[in-house]
């Protein structure tokens, strides 16, 4: 048996819950092409995804286990998984690339969902899609997005204790960083040295760093890293999703380097305090768009969502899910919810700050999955 | 002026030769969704893809500049690149995320072309492209797929030198094998140490690492690593997507653990000999269906693309590009491609072997790009 990242009842009691709310809603099967709710369902791991080539299927019936419709190079690792039905085409093919098994899969559902909403992609060529529908045209394809971006949200045990072990290790390269950071290095020397030290730390995996540095403040928040020296007064700010078994950590820390101007003292102290009222009032019961409001009300309507849109958002085997921390998201929170509190702020000129901690819903005040940042802008 | 990954001709040449194909095909604007083609047009380049939430449009019209459409948090790093013309919206929105910007930019043109076929991805939500397909109902809306992917296929003397840079790091690091690997370690730890490898020998990051190990060969080579030790007469392969500036390499080795079976030595050999008479028939002119054959003949048939499916593809801004080295892709080599060739085979029982290299082809013998491994299975 080969080693899995879950036991099998992980995956049970997922597919038991997808299928209740199915049968709520009177759906026969779904059928989803991204690998999310792949891994979700199978525990299929794989970097494999990264090639755009091949087009993979899961398909869950309303009864019984779901079924993996996937290329032959997949179907080795597919059978390490506690999937049994596994159906396999040699891809790339030059007509069929999966679509006749997809069909034959979904043929007796009358009503197939396929997630269609908010924050959905479809990850199979639009013309065989098109090819797909007109071949099921007796069914009815609907959208399934909240039946599975809601059921995702609420994280079991398992998958909490992997997204803590990520946001543990992360938090030891922050806790490092005046051994890793210093005046005059270049911005792209302090990514690969913090990538290296996340991967020392224990990371498997580090897809995600971005990051930003200038005087008192940083103008972005999505930048890859350029050769610019660090200054004497910038503000570095580095935002990490690394992984673990497939799950994201996902939270920045900002340091000052050499000294730190008013300005941004202040506005890290406002973040700092905006980060503690949300946690004050997060408890199963209030919406997000309770959460935002009152992050927005701290910080004196000054950037409220800002550039970025939002003050946080879901977190798991993606490094950002539903829902969102914004005025108009409704989402109810509930327990095992795994989320990010992500206020911003302007602070002079066209320069922000972004802070952000990883914290779980539970009864009683969250718990937090990264360790908190110190109440004041640390200098290196 | 910020640092860029090419100069702004790069970008006016790439656009200029897809407006061309758009004239030629009588395109009035092509949309793209995806990752890779806001890059190639643009220069965009930054990691926050890993967030599913928001969508980003590029549209190319056919004269002049292409437009962003991109939710506000792009816009900073937008605006350091060569494009002008940068609408965007505050996303993720409750209704409308962008659907009446892309509609407002498309409304004039008749026949708008979106990437609809082999290796692409609809990277919006279904509903919301329902929705613009509804709005611009009085265009028409087709496949450009071959168009977009024929013009990526042939690299520039620019992407060529910043792939190459990035194999020439992940030779390096693979020559360190034996510094890095040694029987009783965990194939985790092998994958680990392999990652800060890359890092410190120049690599920006690893989005792609994957491998196997196991007593004569593997049986798989897209999984993650276990804790499984590496034993005496393991064969060990490694393959790696590492990046620079965004770019790709793609090539794996193999290694024996203390020593080699005559199976896997023999299997390693028929490899080796695979890439050269595939490297001797690599010109301009000859088809991707030719070059397969050439290899499925030097291994006999005996795993004629196997699991894999094929015998390597194209390689640049993505781990796998078009054209595929299959049977029936009848894609003519062109000066400026650059290629994997990745032949694999059955060695005994389940156990495969896979051997990668990566080539430019150009007018004479192919440039290898990877360093070339030895004719026979290094033992380490």
């Amino acid at each position: 048996m080969v080693e899995q990242d879950f036991l099998a009842t992980e995956f049970e009691t997922r597919v038991e819950n997808a299928q209740r709310a199915m049968h709520h809603e009177g759906l026969d099967a779904l059928l989803f092409t991204s690998e999310a709710e792949m891994r979700y369902f199978t525990g299929f791991r794989t970097l494999f995804w990264q090639s755009p080539t091949r087009p993979w299927f899961l398909v869950l019936p309303l009864v019984g286990k779901p079924i993996a419709i996937i290329p032959e190079i997949g179907a080795e690792l597919m059978r390490t998984t506690w999937i049994d039905d596994i159906r396999t085409w040699s891809s790339p093919a030059p007509r069929d690339d999966g679509i006749s098994l997809l069909v034959e899969a979904l043929q007796n559902s009358n009503k197939i969902g396929i997630p269609m909403g908010r924050e959905s992609t479809l990850r199979m060529p639009l013309k065989d899609f098109e090819h797909l529908r007109q071949r099921l045209r007796n069914s009815m394809l609907v959208d399934c997005s909240d039946l599975i971006n809601s059921q995702r949200m609420t994280k079991s045990t398992a998958e909490i204790a992997i997204i803590s072990e990520i946001c543990t290790i992360a938090s030891a390269s922050f806790a490092n960083a005046a051994n890793l950071f210093f005046e005059g290095q270049s911005l792209k020397a302090v990514f690969r040295s913090f990538r290296m030290d996340l991967l020392a730390q224990g990371a498997d995996d580090v897809p995600y760093l971005v990051g930003g540095a200038g005087q008192g403040g940083y103008k972005d928040v999505i930048s890859p890293p350029r050769d610019t020296p660090l200054r004497s007064g910038d503000v570095l700010m580095l935002d990490t999703g690394a992984t673990r078994k497939g799950y994201y950590c996902d939270f920045d820390r900002n340091f000052a380097i050499g000294h730190a101007g008013e300005a941004a003292k202040s506005a890290y102290t406002k973040l700092h305090t905006a980060i503690d009222a949300a946690m004050r009032i997060t408890r199963p019961g209030i919406t997000c768009g309770e959460l935002y409001k009152t992050i927005a009300h701290k910080l004196d309507g000054l950037e409220q969502g800002g550039a970025i849109g939002r003050f946080g958002h879901g977190l798991g085997m993606q490094l950002t899910e539903a829902p969102s921390i914004i005025n108009f998201d409704d989402t109810v929170l509930r327990e095992g919810m795994v989320l990010t509190l992500e206020p911003s702020i302007a602070v002079c000129d066209d320069k922000i700050m972004v802070h952000e901690e990883n914290i779980v819903v539970q009864d009683g005040p969250p718990l937090l999955l990264s360790k908190r940042a110190p109440p004041e802008l640390p200098v290196l």
